[in-house]
């Protein structure tokens, strides 16, 4: 994904591992012979086309119960009053996560990314936001941390506690919004958080609540990203693009200014278009725009039970291209590269190259655009975490 | 899927399979006890739900070749006037499929409906249709065959000669539709046919060249079905349901009289979502009239590397319910019950009754609408086919 040819494909490419790490890569002909005589295992991958480990830098992974019944009884013709008032909505899953104690989440959030690392996903993002509380929502950061542990995945972890507001602070989300902030430097000091989110709509927080949160974060050195412009423009991307937000996700109504003010801060669109899709969206976000502008732009699954209940990154790819026009090269650089910036981690994954961490996958496909184009399949081969292979064959 | 209770639902249930057949389906604590005697091997699904074999009653799942390349090119903006120029389209297929040997064509179909049946996919029909000369669709129906015969799921096999015009009959399609009539006879006496299909529309064949290829099924006592009003209405299913049709599958621009028609002639209508999504279609198939007509609506996947490369039956049952709002119930009954009468087979699958073949899923699943809501993922726990397990666990 170096830009020199399309998609810096490699023809008879080489990799050397050493640990976790990648020594060397380049044309199997051009291996050193210095480097060649300490190879100690040598493994053929056929023809096979091998790209970066697939990032997944926007989930939603930790929750319990589902809204299945929701879904049905919408397409049965129940209005939104009604389901909510039927106790529906995302208070159903906070309500369903309260409950349930860490181990129960890890089981469920374990199925989950052993389903995303099937197809390929070896580095992801799972953000808090089910919890609401104190206690739920360290319980939802430490499972996000075990998941990593238990699979050898790099996980990002995020606190998402302004995702909603929960029952207890009904009419009083500024106190609610006070009392997120004042979670963060014990979640920060237990080593649960990469970063700080923000959901920022005329049915999340306002501007100037995400300002306090994101104030809260910065005094604990603490990067930010933010749910902006999903379903108003609310100028939250540019607000966050002010405090240097890593990403700025779903932007259906993304304006100008913000387009520009996030490729003045380098911040990464994060495109999400399994939830454009679920939710039956059609503002489609400035693709374009966001092009000539330079923005880096990622896609992840979004992975929630409320409004993308998908577990497929090459799905999202898919739709990426299907629904929003991207190239399927841009589809890849979504999903390795600049995913690996949205995450702060583009020293380290999202690439082939020497010194990355050596998190790759054999797929059993001919050219790179066959990523996007085929979708329900799986078609990873080998799927290699840290250099030690967790294969599917 | 009886109707009485939502799903048909029952708790606590038991099946006694003998060889390939369901003995016996009912509550555990009816299980009588002349039957209990005899059981030799009991096995616990614990509290899995566990529902019919899917089936997937619309596929062209033998070809050779991809389209990716011509994905890639259309989203860099090229017109489809110069993809075609460049050799790419429905050509390429065709191709691709006459350079390829039959053992070449059945590695690359079993791949897939290896896909399907680890998703929970037990029978499914198969088109031929890329081949479009008289031996090579010979070759895609052998192929169809012997997938069926590898992997224990039933396939029903269909000719879909009259796909497409191949190019040396340009500017001859009743000359070529009268080839595709000819093949017939050799292709049914080989035992190569179960029904004979044809695409009828304004980049198809016209309704008056679909009639000749009716008339050479019906000669020979095969059923028909038909590719119709995909893109405009040519009264195709009303045409179809003369001939007593299986199915008409697309059917987005469906008008009351093919409606009526349907209903009359018990045809069933075949939704393809994947289609309808791949192709950004906008024009919604008339699913509340089909209902309030009694027309039987079934859902498949559609599979082909033109309009549909999606290998998941799941995910088309999602997008049935997320673009064509269908109940998570209707999508079921239309990869089960009614997809089953879609190729002939309402006797013996697609339902859990005595007499029926054993074909059953258990599923990681909790309540039946999970099947339409999640999608992306992979959560048959067993597959049961023929009163054999192909277990994924
Ligand atoms: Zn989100
Ligand atoms: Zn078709």
């Amino acid at each position: 994904m170096d830009g020199a040819t399309p998609y810096g494909w490699l023809p008879d490419g080489a990799l050397l591992t050493q640990g976790d790490t990648l020594r060397w890569v380049g044309p199997m002909s051009g291996l050193p012979a210095d480097l060649r005589g300490h190879i100690t295992d040598e493994v053929d991958l056929g023809d096979r086309l091998v790209t970066p480990g697939l990032i997944d830098a926007h989930t939603h992974l930790v929750y319990a119960g589902d809204r299945a019944r929701e879904f049905e009884r919408r397409l049965q013709g129940a209005t939104y009053e009604e389901i909510a008032r039927a106790g529906g909505g995302i208070r159903s899953t906070v309500a369903a996560t309260r409950a349930a104690s860490e181990d129960e989440l890890l089981a469920l959030a374990l199925a989950r990314a052993r389903q995303l690392l099937a197809e390929g996903v070896t580095t992801l993002e799972i953000k808090s936001g089910y919890g609401l509380d104190a206690d739920t929502e360290a319980r939802c950061l430490r499972v996000a941390r075990r998941v990593g542990s238990a699979l050898g995945v790099t996980v990002r972890s995020t606190s998402l506690g302004a995702h909603a507001l929960p029952p207890e602070y009904d009419g009083r989300p500024d106190d609610y919004i006070d009392a997120v902030a004042a979670w963060l430097p014990a979640q920060a000091a237990a080593g649960l958080l990469d970063a700080v989110d923000v959901f920022c709509d005329t049915i999340g927080f306002t501007p100037a609540q995400t300002r306090r949160v994101f104030d809260a974060a910065r005094a604990l050195g603490l990067p930010v990203k933010l749910h902006a412009e999903q379903l108003s423009n609310q100028e939250g991307a540019a607000l966050a693009a002010g405090y240097g937000a890593l990403s700025c996700d779903h932007i259906e109504h993304l304006s100008a200014s913000g387009i520009a003010a996030m490729a003045q801060a380098g911040t990464v669109a994060m495109l999400l278009p399994t939830a454009y899709y679920f939710l039956r969206d059609t503002h489609l976000p400035p693709v374009q725009a966001l092009r000539e502008a330079g923005v880096p732009i990622a896609v992840a699954s979004d992975h929630n039970p409320g409004s993308s209940p998908g577990l497929s990154l090459l799905l999202a790819m898919n739709m990426a291209c299907t629904l929003f026009r991207l190239t399927p090269e841009e589809a890849l650089a979504g999903t390795t590269v600049h995913a690996a910036r949205a995450l702060g981690l583009q020293a380290t994954h999202g690439r082939l190259a020497a010194g990355c961490r050596a998190d790759f996958v054999a797929w059993n496909l001919n050219h790179p655009a066959e990523l996007s184009y085929w979708f329900g399949h799986r078609p990873a081969q080998r799927v290699v975490l840290g250099g030690r292979s967790v294969s599917n064959d």
